[in-house]
């Protein structure tokens, strides 16, 4: 493969052009290609059109060394990309024999013959094949008039897995250097804040080189290293990783997490602790989020969802005066709720979260005025947050869980728990 | 305009190249034009890379009617959009008196000045300009070279408030015929059951055309007419609409409705009443899909998160003899968990789940076994669902939560509770 590694992606499906469903495939191949170097320069989408595909395809031969395309690889008549990514490139398709022999199980296994099913199983001459972990249609690579071709297929489960198990080792077997990526996974630090704090080192770094990203409510900075070994790529990103985590401290919760609670779950698993919540701005919305982690029951024994004033005196003790006093959204009621909901499941932290999630006001706090409370068997911390009056409704629920999550770390690990 | 209506979006931005962010834009846009009948026929995604930008564009002339720019409007010097398109187009870019006027208020009113300011009042000679709602970049449209051009900004929010508010008018008024849809959301029913029942019509009408989607746990049959008047095409649809609800009956949820949270909300709007939650394998899912709505807490006054068994006898009084003889998942421990809430908080309607969302199973039940139990004044209903031992868990979860709003808007609206 030349060094020049432009790529473009072309997503075919006329169900993206309706925008029925977004182009995940597009967002996720580029994601992982980032991180091991390869410069996507254009994702395309066109229907399921011979003529239009083709048209496409003759575009991005043009212009890029690397041409993925997701999507068309079924068994159905709209089903195209195969025959015209081969006819574009002067090759046959021919029965694979082994995909044939691994359909035929498949169908008998499951019960279901199309008479179009072989047709996945007719692949370009000379090509690789990428076995579908979660389907049935095959997806593969080959090399031809110096540009690399690979393809997956569309729906995101299958894309996703398909890209991550074999188009990728595909991608970098081509290539001399490995690609290595770290990502520190940042709370309580902006996109911006982290980089000042990085700015000047960043700017003189090539190889290993680390960037900053904002995600929805939180942050990561990622550092990518280049050599001639994977081995040789974790050792040159060691030391900056740790120089990192040392410099941002408790910010950090977790290398390469997905979401922070997640880290939260893993600390809970190492400590063989419990916890239970007490919500109400967010509405069930952190029981939920972490009973979305599979596993989840070994930890989370459960929680209340104390939406009106009532509720909360009835199902967590809040006695109405103190309520009526205090105002609902204060660190008084966030306080009891959580050592309330503690008490009350006999588990080792209690979260307790009252807020403004707007859009309306009460008259009294501005909207995005957030209490977020963990009771432990120690003490109870208080959050107070303002987490800006014009933001929608959802990114104030997300960002207070946020916040529970991170407390809840914080505490686990030793470290202050308020920021 | 000419008749033919081919578009292509183009969205500017290296963030998309790099999977930073997925391209919603051109999905939302997408989907407004499909329900005006124009159709989108390539999506484009290119770097803040004016050399790239401009090929692509020429491209784009090449084989599109409406060409349709997200991004690339705002202030930062690698902000090219329009500076492209208008050279593309043999357009100068002239300072936009009122829009200048306008960003200076806004700029005053919010402190912030930046040099670059002005640039956004950089419009081309002769266009419509878009306001914009929720930022400062404006967009535009302009018709030239037998193409009709259309600049939206990236931000998501701005995008699709500006489109609905300005595009599409604009292209609209472009238009000699005016187009009206409206969509029948549909739960109980798959896409291809509701296709079953209407195939042979579907095929038959050309306008009123009609089309069945599927959603991520429902679906929706969608009702086009085309006409020279909007008052004219309602009129087109009406009677369609009136025979499609007739056939579908209780399996419809609603008309031009966003989700079944939404309905069973309309319903306890015109009802009057309330409903609490009591919740076990959607763990917190239900209350939070129902808070996600501004103004829930009319409705809802709270829930129990009951993840462990002993919780769901100390939160509900459920009994730990009945929990060990029926099992956890259960129809009994479902009942007793809608009317132990229902009970507890007073409220006209509670909502039990117990059910096994995977991917682990319990030896017992297969996963994907829920009840959804609905306790009300006069009794309580349960649902047994098996929704599928292969079904990802968060499809399991909120394919349960659809049945709980499902039930509550069929007891609310007086239609059989189980289907």
């Amino acid at each position: 493969m030349s060094k020049a590694r432009d790529t473009e992606i072309i997503s075919v499906g006329t169900e993206l052009l309706l925008g029925r469903v977004v182009n995940t495939d597009a967002r996720d191949i580029s994601e992982m290609l980032s991180k091991i170097g390869i410069n996507v320069k254009y994702h395309t989408v066109v229907g399921d059109n011979p003529q239009r595909l083709r048209d496409c395809v003759m575009i991005a031969k043009e212009r890029a060394d690397i041409i993925i395309t997701t999507g068309g690889l079924g068994p159905t008549c709209d089903d195209l990309t195969k025959q015209i990514l081969a006819e574009c490139f002067g090759l046959e398709l021919e029965l694979n024999e082994e995909v044939a022999g691994g359909l035929y199980e498949y169908i008998q296994f499951n019960g279901k013959l199309t008479q179009n099913t072989y047709q996945q199983a007719m692949l370009p001459r000379g090509c690789t094949v990428f076995p579908n972990t979660c389907g049935t249609a095959p997806g593969c690579g080959f090399e031809k008039d110096g540009k690399v071709v690979v393809m997956i297929p569309g729906p995101p489960k299958e894309c996703n897995a398909m890209f991550t198990l074999s188009a990728m080792p595909y991608l970098q077997h081509l290539s001399e250097e490995k690609i290595v990526s770290h990502s520190v996974c940042v709370f309580g630090m902006g996109e911006s804040a982290v980089d000042d704090v990085f700015a000047e080192e960043m700017n003189a770094m090539q190889n290993p080189s680390m960037a900053p990203y904002a995600k929805e409510s939180d942050c990561l900075l990622q550092i990518t290293a280049k050599a001639h070994s994977i081995e040789e790529a974790e050792k040159m990103i060691a030391p900056v990783l740790e120089h990192v985590c040392s410099k941002l401290g408790d910010y950090v919760y977790g290398i390469d997490v997905d979401c922070i609670e997640e880290a939260a779950m893993a600390l809970l698993r190492e400590k063989q602790m419990t916890f239970a919540t007490a919500e109400s701005c967010t509405g069930g919305e952190i029981a939920k989020r972490f009973t979305d982690l599979p596993g989840a029951s070994a930890f989370f024994k459960g929680g209340a969802v104390t939406y009106w004033n009532e509720v909360k005196s009835l199902m967590l003790g809040i006695p109405p005066e103190l309520i009526e006093e205090k105002g609902v959204v204060s660190y008084d009621v966030a306080k009891l709720m959580a050592e309330g909901i503690r008490e009350r499941l006999g588990t080792h932290m209690g979260i307790g979260v009252t807020g403004l999630a707007g859009p309306d006001g009460d008259g009294i706090n501005e909207v995005g005025t957030v209490f977020v409370a963990l009771a432990t068997a120690e003490q109870t911390y208080v959050s107070e947050l303002h987490l800006g009056a014009f933001r929608p409704r959802s990114f104030i629920r997300r960002m207070a869980g946020n916040y529970a999550f991170d407390m809840m770390r914080r505490y686990m690990s030793g470290k202050p728990v308020l920021m």
